[in-house]
């Protein structure tokens, strides 16, 4: 698997600035979300700090740019590189959708998949559980952030704005309220994704555990097999002993 | 399995203590679901049986407050056991949140899970056909509860309160009845993440049947494999027998 | 499996008595059908005509009443039977809710689950198409039955209610239309029931092919152990050749 | 597999028509697709743009009915060619229903899935988004076309369409928009089979998934059991060794 290869190695370095620069984006990303949350949610009524929160979120941009463009320069493969970091660089490219720009939350996500592993269905559990957490307070900011100031608007407050997420991701939708605008549809849009796939995640750990409920039966006759299979062995040994014992009786080598 | 410690070993004097209480605490906790259903269904009218149900409430809970601190006490390990029993600490250290109240009514659904076991598809039929039942039940009386005060309120009756629990833990929501207070919406997400659930054990038992069926036919396969290692089995002693003879025939002990 | 019992054994004449009336007894339920739907979609303005219509519903009903009594009386195992035809005696005791008639028609899916087994996809497929079919078509009937004349009802017509039908068991429930009364309420709750199984039939369904594919690849490991197990065979059988030509060499019976 | 008959068998000659007409059969479909979106959200107000757009549309049709004519007369076994091909029956069958001519799109879809295959999750993934994102742009043009007209209309723009299309394939349904003409609902209800189909699939993949991690275990210990197999043989080879070198000590064929 590890490549022994030279010290200049561009996957190799690719790796190592990685690892290293984790965590540091990882807080980054947090410190995103809280900029974001308090420009969203507390700055509306004094236009000096939202000025101030903006800039704050365009220095956040421009690291996340930059870091971009490091890795691409870094990757040997471009296309692969590119195509497996899809969202990052959708994330870099579109600075203009505000909406967009708390998504960049999932390299959180990614860091704790590295940390949890998916091996165990506990850890699945409280992966899922967070995940779901955390897209559904950034779809409420984002909601909310894109639908206060429409004249027509059904959400109009940050509590109507988590209601109105929870509604959604769980594809219940009773439409008392909904987005009407293209930011908050886009918004919207990204939730059902969100919410097949969450269906699908809980119903996955929940059909695999009752199947893995009916092939532990079927293991126990795997078990009976091998058991099978060590007594025939136990078998031959014991004719290879016999033999070995004629032979021996027989004398050494010579005419009997 | 079976720790063989000595009298004073607390988690054994917890378990003891829970076989021992397990049949009054879920009694008990029928007789919240009783007193808080008559409170909220019979009692509108006079202000003086709504105080003597609300006395009778808060005398339950006390009983149960004192039921955890037991156990805590009991518990060898603490940490864990907050962890575990994390329900249970909701339900006691949220009293003043009414609608928290009914999900009291779990500790029906662990005696019951107890006594059914999760072995069997038609067990599972029956335990999930009951949680739902007595949650559905539960949500109508706190919808209801919640929602009955307020002037915008489009839940006005416990029918009306039933039908929604029915719309929105099916994920159908129509819309045409919707919580409006923050108490009820915070039932109605309860009742979301449990049609997740629901969808989730319902798919998943369906699946898991399907999948049996499939690996029944493994199963026959594997059958054949110990077959054929059988008879394999069966030709290696006929095998030994024949060199036995041969051994016989050769005489005793002594050149042949 | 076949008991060898004799002539008077009631189990044996209660499955003969099953078989004989399996045709007769669809035929009604068609018959039923048929007639329900005449009566709510086409004898609306003919009062003499609902009132023919209703006297044949109610022989219909006698008749199924009779066949219940009958199979009952046959059954040994009197509470077994009970449960097992739960269904039945719903449909037979509740002759005064209109909406529970149609349910009658299961009647027809068990004959056709007898008829194409549930060993194979493709019947499954079909299965669950004409199941979904003919629910939607009855909770159709018996919705716009319950909803035409009540003043609030925003399911007016027979189209209306086949639209609301669909929107109901897909778990979709925009809202445009919904149920009014208790019993249109009923007919929605049992679609909502419906249209979760069809979810978890489908993905059931969905998932066991999925993992189909991948346990044929465990069956192809499988057929290498059980190739190495003949082989394994073969080597056994070629040592026995080995051990008798020795035996013959040695010559017949006799020191050697 | 490969039936080695002569050179006129018709169904080699069928296999080789659509071998040789796959690519030109998609492209006309893109053609279709491409000339009805024109036609729908572009030639509103040109009447006559509008009818050299509906003659395209025509002869693209004549040329799908001619292809499945040469197809149906080149069919061997007429019966299972209708069956297996009766989707491309009702979309030559039924013109004049104009929702039902964006389906026709599938024959790209057929293509793409030959292309694919089936075997791996990560090609699934891209056939089901690539299938998705079809079905919605097909069914959000269908759902405009039918509506527009209609004076009681909620979905009143494309735009409006597409909202209305994502909110029902995901089974949320907020009712803020929903179609009210018989076409309009005739697409509904294909989205909402559609939808179910999806999570269907979504769950089925992830089930899988999850399924393979378990079964990943199982093999192990099928391994391991293939491992004491191969032990075995190896000690009865070793066996055979004995008795073929004490054969020879014994000496050529004469009496010991």
């Amino acid at each position: 698997m590890a490549s022994v290869s030279g010290r200049d190695d561009p996957e190799q370095r690719l790796s190592r600035w990685e690892a290293r620069t984790d965590w540091a984006m990882t807080s980054l990303a947090v410190a995103f979300l809280g900029t974001y949350a308090w420009q969203v949610l507390g700055a509306g009524s004094s236009p000096r700090l939202h000025g101030v929160l903006e800039v704050a979120l365009w220095v956040i941009w421009a690291v996340f740019a930059a870091e971009y463009a490091v890795r691409f320069s870094l990757a040997r493969n471009k296309g692969r590189f590119v195509w497996r970091h899809l969202f990052d660089l959708l994330a870099v490219a579109l600075p203009m959708v505000r909406q967009l720009r708390a998504l960049r939350l999932v390299t959180v996500f990614k860091v704790l998949n590295k940390r949890l592993g998916a091996d165990f269905r506990g850890r699945i559990g409280v992966y899922v559980a967070g995940t779901t957490a955390l897209v559904v307070f950034c779809a409420a900011l984002a909601v909310y952030d894109a639908e206060r100031r429409s004249p027509d608007a059904t959400i109009t407050g940050f509590g109507d704005a988590l209601w109105w997420t929870m509604t959604t991701i769980s594809t219940v939708g009773y439409g008392d309220r909904y987005p009407v605008t293209p930011e908050g549809r886009l918004v919207a849009v990204s939730l059902m994704v969100g919410g097949i796939a969450l269906l699908g995640v809980v119903t996955g750990v929940i059909a695999s555990w009752f199947v893995e409920k009916i092939s532990g039966v079927e293991e126990s006759i795997e078990e009976t097999t091998r058991a099978e299979v060590a007594a025939l062995r136990a078998e031959v040994a014991a004719l290879r002993e016999v033999l070995a014992e004629a032979a021996l009786r027989r004398g050494p080598p010579g005419p009997g």
